[in-house]
């Protein structure tokens, strides 16, 4: 298999095409999951899968499979390789797109090399594992993965009071495949790191062993509204005030932390958000990140208890709520190796590492062998336009990937 | 003049039926300045002053003038009462209409007395005072006084992108009389406390003989957009947490205030505004006042101070915009004196007080001796549906309004 490699220039070319679709009028990426921006490109990449001679499949939440497959192997269990094409606001081309995009690209040089897999091979494209307009993120792949019940899925309200089941009706992508209709022998993530830890130590393919846990909360505080000018600060029950007072609490702890807490507040709205007028009501949400579960236990209960403390102290009441809540991830062993075994091959430096990110693949470990590969981003950045990998190491990430694929499809 | 008085009932019969005009969908009271809400206040006023004789004009920033003037004192520099009419969101219904309805009733009073004034008097209903909408608040009576360009005004861009000229028009009120085409030979502005201090010492007057000065500024905070899982605490440019350390400074530096500092935090947005980025934009606005034109300044150049401390610490850029600035303004002694006369003769308690809100009075007072009267607020609640003032401390406010303008009439 050693011999056999992607085709750099396709993978870039597509990468790049695919970039382009779903830009709104200042330019930014904005394909978020089920708009009319995501159809765009969801049109292109089965266009892709067509053009390639696979199987197209669309499950009943949106999710595409590009299916490789022939009279000796169909009805086997599948090697599937995917990860998703829906976009944050504003994004970079590479985030979700790249692995699915080199799942392709190893599908179409294993078959043009005349490559015989003793079962399919699947390239999956995942719904809304953004997150941005519906919760929880990851969903098209924990819907596959039976984590979450389809229609509450389907019933999901969007932060613009859209409901997600209507809109893949909508643009076409409301599949007839019950979700799981295929049970994956196993399962590879490639990725772009999104995160600097490569990229600094000069590491050219990452082994990914394990993702971090994730805890997504939404928090409503309420005060009382009054009058900006003659409410004496002593009276004030100033839901604002509190708000910044839970951001600053996590912000703080996060940076204190022994294991590599991270703490996001990404949102926030005031209630009647009039410059004189002291907020009534603030509302914002939490993202809470660890690789160690009871870490990320203790990181839940400080912030509840310094939530009750305020309450108490600021006159106002505080409402949480958990919107997403995932275990850290622990990948399969063999597969890791596998992808260690591949760099070594190919003369690229490897390491283990934890995913900082949530990915499809910790929702499909739930049902089949799975882990990740990561390839270095520039300065770390992601969800941001600045988002860039060099072509050289696409195509080194995407030769791994094609060789654990074919080396888990003679299985 | 001692025996005339206002008609309470028709004083609480207009208020209420004013704050039943302009409710949205949930209720809310919302008369948002030239608001398709404000028109239906605007229309029901014009029909009072029209039943009660007046002649209506109308200026070319939409301030609404009931004229009560006859042959022999025509053309003198008129008594002006008055307030406004517009509204925050989810607002009380006293804040200001009530001044405009006890200037009609105390003007419909005296006409239907008999007394014959040696000059006009003049109730006036000024455009945007709230400036929930457009920036800055009060503009209508500023604009009058020539304190703002009129162009300027008429070219104010709104929170929801309309323009306030454009606007006016769509509502009927651009009217044709040049802001200024009336020279008051003085104002006097009846409005509710909006504070907790009369009702605390259980005094029913407050004859207010100075007013805080007013600093508001909207603060951009520019980061970097970036991945909340794999983005590691140290390596963060977080628009929306340095925005939360604006906040708690803010409260916590007017807490310790040794004059009576006020500062609120009352409209935040971020961007990208998703719950899985940090934000690369924290945009919020800050209202601060103190009723020490020097200890104002030291708040202002510490919040300065802090931000340029904060945008090095954390790596962050910001850019404070000025959007209005009002020094302390003290009220003619004589209007002061006349109200506290009035508060003695009535047998009504009364003290004077400094006003902790911004009022149309303090931009008349650049043109005409000015001063207001004070009526208690339960809990010193306003901007708030809970607002109350009770009928009986109406009627006293209103009476003593009548006899001051009595007064300053027979001049």
């Amino acid at each position: 298999m050693s011999n056999l490699t992607i085709s750099a220039d396709r993978l870039a070319g597509r990468i790049e095409e695919l970039g382009r679709l779903g830009r709104d009028e200042q330019g930014r990426l904005v394909r978020v999951a089920t708009s009319d921006m995501d159809r765009l490109g969801r049109d292109r990449f089965v266009g892709w899968l067509q053009e390639a001679g696979l199987d197209v499949a669309v499950d009943r939440i949106g999710n595409i499979f590009g299916i490789w497959q022939d009279d000796t192997n169909a009805g086997q269990p599948p090697v599937m390789l995917g990860s998703h094409i829906d976009t944050v606001i504003d994004a970079g081309i590479y985030d979700g797109c790249y692995g699915v995009l080199a799942g392709l690209e190893a599908i179409e040089s294993l078959k043009e090399a005349g490559f015989a897999p003793a079962r399919p091979i699947v390239v999956a494209a995942f719904t809304n594992e953004e997150g941005v307009r519906y919760a929880p993120d990851m969903m098209g792949s924990l819907v596959f993965a039976g984590g979450r019940n389809l229609e509450e899925a389907l019933a999901a309200i969007g932060t613009d009071g859209s409901v997600l089941g209507k809109e893949l009706e909508r643009i076409g992508y409301a599949g007839q495949h019950q979700p799981g209709f295929l049970k994956p022998y196993a399962y590879v993530e490639l990725h772009v790191e999104q995160g600097p830890v490569l990229e600094r130590e000069g590491i050219a393919i990452g082994a990914v062993e394990n993702l971090q846990g994730i805890s997504w909360q939404r928090i409503v505080i309420d005060g009382v509204a009054n009058h900006a000018g003659t409410t004496p600060m002593s009276m004030r029950q100033d839901a604002g005030v509190a708000a910044a007072r839970v951001i600053s609490f996590l912000a703080d702890r996060a940076s204190a932390s022994p294991t590599p807490t991270v703490a996001t507040v990404g949102t926030i709205a005031f209630e009647p958000n009039a410059i004189n007028v002291i907020p009534s009501r603030a509302t914002f949400t939490i993202d809470l990140r660890d690789p160690d579960e009871m870490h990320l236990r203790e990181e839940e209960m400080a912030l509840a208890a310094f939530i009750d403390e305020l309450a108490a102290s600021a006159g106002v009441t505080v409402h949480a709520e958990s919107l997403a809540r995932f275990e850290p991830v622990t990948f399969d062993a063999r597969i890791v190796s596998l992808i260690e075994e591949g760099a070594r091959a190919a003369g690229l430096s490897c390491r283990r590492m934890t995913s900082g990110a949530g990915h499809d693949a910790q929702m499909i470990a739930r049902i089949a062998p799975s882990a990740m590969i990561f390839v270095p981003s520039r300065g770390g950045i992601s969800h941001n336009p600045a988002e860039f990998t060099a072509a050289v190491h696409l195509a080194a990430g995407a030769n791994i990937l094609l060789g654990v694929a074919a080396r888990l499809a003679a299985d």
